[in-house]
């Protein structure tokens, strides 16, 4: 009935468990990985990630943001609710909008060595505007490295309509 | 008055058929294809699926998704009804979300020996994220490998907005 | 007042006619041309059809699509009256959507013999599912063979949400 | 830190539980309840639930539904995951859409003894229709009978934009 | 596993059944019912149809429309696949749109007898300009008398907006 | 086959017919009507007219607006092709729009004596500011005249949002 | 060709001219008037103003706003290009959100003598939070001082959505 | 150049201020009011909260939800800083989602004395279902009590499309 | 105060100007330009234009369309003014929509001589069905004229959602 | 708990910061930088900026604007709040649409020296017409000087839709 057997969960300890522990600061040592059973051929995988929040360094009010993080697995892949406790633990943590971005992709591509990986971030405004980075990431010596740079080149031609309401 | 005579809906038992079985677990044996009548000049065809559900392997809990599924036909194309029945055949099987797209793309290369496939899947949020995972596939030796790996490396540069709501 | 002139109207007998001749079955015979008034540039002229319908081949269930049409003009052009009484043809007759959309191009180019042209259907779902083919056609010999390779080949990567309401 | 101390929680077994088990048809013991601390002044809740599924009494086959369930609470208020539990146990029991919203109601009736409720239930489409059924009820002898009774002579005045796409 | 037993679905023989027959013009006779399990509360069913067509009683040419039928249902209910069919009866039938919806009004009271329904037709544009008739009717001798003079009184205050696109 | 016969066509001259003559200028004598066949029930009819277009009587300049015509008809109805050769006799008449939606009704009270209706005008900007008037009748002596007064107190409580774009 | 003769434009000076001067300033003294043509029934304009700006009284910081402006006229009427100038004299102004839509009511009012007027300022937020004020008058000793009172006793009972974004 | 002077301005003393203080905790000592300059109409303001974030009181995961503030004045108005600054003091503060809307309308009817308040909470989902609590309060021996209730009675019969994405 | 000098301004008379003449007929004669200021960077200006009216050669029924008209500026670039009063001169002008779009281009060519210009009509439906067309230009001998043709091979690949309402 | 130090925080001295002066015409010398702290690596910054409106140098009325500032950072980044302060000085400044974008992008190379930077303005309808210019920049002897022309010659395939309301 199930496609996955106890072996291919293995690493998963937080999805389905009771007693989760919220981290009080940053703390990617949260995150947890299984194994990728299609590695034969690349594919996407993206999380849409809307209740993101941090705090401003320099004036500690909270900010929101839209996170979408897309990769492409090498051998093992992110789980979704380690992903989840380890986004929640910025919450009471300080950074610009520009830092929490590149973070994130550096603490992701530290666990999972993937071959591609991207973090967009869209924040709700302040003093009327508002703030939206990107950055990606192609495994060096992989078809992945230049599309990368494509993908950079290419970025974001049609930015969506934003009225601040 | 139609376009189709019975030979060439030759395969097809289950479209208008009154005794549709449902089935109680993954069953790609359900899977009925008809001959392609436009076979001198390459064409896609997409089918839109927003009434996928399966269950997650580790804690039963049901999964919701819209699946897309565009293809390039080489000799025979997979019948709508029996797609129906097939998707329908997760509705009891337990697996994650980047394991489902994988295991009905490679169904249906298996049935149909398609030029080009790709499967995406967009499911709803667990602990306020959802994961879309995406995978494709060019035949082997054909031009829509390269068309397979560029598709790839140019997928979803404008993630559609979510809010969780 | 006007910028077309008698002759350069020339072929065109639908439009304005008051006695209309609705077809009771399919009638490629209606389709009209007229002359292009711009043959030193290349350009496109696309035709939004939502009001498409035909028929199941197996059960006799009408269909209902959205067609979207668009063509490169070689010498002559569809006339949009004409077009909708050879659209109006299929109201009664059968066949599938991938059938419709390649037998509808086919006509098209048979009449105006265009550089290039694509049809687009997208059909309400039946069983859950809604079917949306593409095809698409450039002129042999000329460099719009090639960009009809193109643009089959990136086809359709940001497929429209659905979710059947 | 927390509102709600232990007795205040009194009643929830299900919310942070691990060991959920998912019932395999129609399940109304699995509803719970926690007080209302504030039974002073009456107030509404509205439970959106897009991911509502049964089945066909008669072919089999499976239906989707988005289920908005808005209530006033008198002494007791239904927690939400035994809510999705109980929703859960439709998901292989067969009735007809209008029959299902009545029996949501009515169980939550017998459950709660709300001063009002009403449930609203808007399927996909079958053979290019779809049924959105309503009920609702106020409580016999006080003001919210009459209410119940304006609602419903007051439903739906501006039905949404479908286009079942 | 079914909530509806054999003597509960008596009546309904289209729903399921193979060999449908398609009507060539107006058929009421092809509505059928099944008995409402819930007469001791009033509620609402509405069908959303986004697929009628019909012709011009002057100039033969097809009409669209989406309709919304809603009503209140007495002792018996109008089964879904049966509605479809009759609405598929006007596809060569020619009347005005005024005169459609009050049409398809007066045939589902004499089937149904219902204590209230109405009929909004939104149909798309000719020359421009495109009709939305509504009629609505409430049981004589009932509350719901008033209610449909109430609901007319007070009928689309917030037209949609149209562009004609 | 058609639900209405030659006399209850009466009256109708301009639809299907095929030397149209276009009015230079306010031409309310182009208006025609056919008889309402549902006299025994109240029914609302609506004409969405997103094509409106008349100049300003000081400056010349063109405006251009969607109207909004809704009525409830007495004994005769308004023909739709006549009322857009009436709509299209403001295209070269300078008025200002709040007398261009009273100028209209009042037409439209004269030739068919219906029992209320409405018309609403959304124009587009001039200077960043765009102008919505809306006015409305009921007959006097009916119960339609007290309607529309009700009508008129709760018009637009919700305006649509604008942001000139 | 125009249907306001020069008498019935009398008072207006700033529309189509040339040398308009922008004030520094609140400048109600801007504000002009035209006749009403209709006085025998009463009817509804609406002026949508998405450019409005003004400063914050404490900060000195731009603010933005939507306004919503609906009024009844009596014998006179506003005119809308002094109605912009009127507006742009807040560009320099300071004054709070709430302020600002009852003052612009107040000098309406003292300008035209209407029998209605509703003033809907929706501002894009600061800190995360927008506002979104709202008053109302209706004439003293007419049946639009009920009215005035009953509108805002039902205003706004369905928020628009807002992400700030 | 400001319509407020200092006198009117006080009590605000947030607004402005650069050393901002952010709670840990539930604070509502943080609220600020300035003085109503126009109590002698009745008037709305409504604040947009899109940004607001509680934890579970079981679970201790985070929530977040748009919060809908409307209230009329009596004397005294709530700054919208300091508003701010005491939704902010839910960031880690665990409550239901029933139990918060609840509090903050009680903690500003403390503040303000208001003669009518409304707080309406729309949450986003955990496990497929949000929810989206709703109360009001009228001020006790003024009319608002009435319209108070009138509002709770007509609250949300037309609930916001939801798909969970 | 301005950055443009009268120098900078010059070649400008339409713009503020209060004796506006509004054109008869098709007027290519008033279009005006001033002096690109910024030379030395390739830069895109697009018009939109909402507002666009012709007739019908064959018929004289007015036809409606939005414009959108591109161009990268070589020396002069076209005043909006100007180019509002030449547009207005279509008014009363006989075309094919293919050849509206096509004449507009060749006299912006002719008088800006831009670098690279596009011009796309969406005109409203006759029939059900609406015309698109799209013609663009790039200077010979400048990349500009490749950079036009991979434009047009590349256009409109993802069709606009159309439904005629 | 901040994941910046002082250090890296230098030369931002407006965030925060309550005094804060807003300038009474153009004035580049408010904008400020931090140091990029992520230069191995390119990556995208955005600023959503719907708030921006300056004056017409001819008219002196009122332009607004939402812009989009995207760029790719070298050593150092532009501060948001002095990004606000600088984009608030046009407020009072008088340039054509078109100027307005390529001074912005200007002053920002200068300020920053970055990799990439584009500009898009989109402005609200004067006479029925908006204006969206868009400019751009790659750094020479960078491969950002390339990419900078392709995303010109690809740029704004797909226009938004606009009506003016
Ligand atoms: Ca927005
Ligand atoms: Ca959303
Ligand atoms: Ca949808
Ligand atoms: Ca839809
Ligand atoms: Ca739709
Ligand atoms: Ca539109
Ligand atoms: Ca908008
Ligand atoms: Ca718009
Ligand atoms: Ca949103
Ligand atoms: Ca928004
Ligand atoms: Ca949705
Ligand atoms: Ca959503
Ligand atoms: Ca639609
Ligand atoms: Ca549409
Ligand atoms: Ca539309
Ligand atoms: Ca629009």
């Amino acid at each position: 009935m199930s496609g996955r057997n106890t072996e291919e969960l293995n690493g998963v300890t937080q999805l389905g468990n009771q007693g989760t522990r919220y981290p009080d600061d940053y703390a990617p040592e949260m995150l947890e990985t299984f194994i990728n059973k299609h590695p034969e051929n690349d594919y996407f995988v993206k999380f849409n990630c809307p209740e993101f929040t941090s705090l401003c360094p320099m004036t500690g009010q909270p900010d929101f943001a839209t996170l979408y993080i897309s990769y492409v697995p090498s051998e093992r892949m992110v789980e979704s609710k380690s992903l989840k406790l380890y986004l929640f633990s910025f919450r009471n943590h300080g950074d610009f909008h520009e830092d929490c971005v590149n973070i994130i992709m550096k603490d992701l591509i530290r666990l999972m060595d993937p071959k591609y990986i991207e973090v967009w971030g869209k924040f709700t405004p302040r003093g009327g505007i508002s703030i939206d980075p990107y950055c990606n990431y192609g495994k060096k010596g992989t078809r992945w490295e230049e599309i990368a740079f494509n993908r950079l080149a290419g970025h974001d031609m049609y930015p969506e309509k934003v009225d601040n309401r």
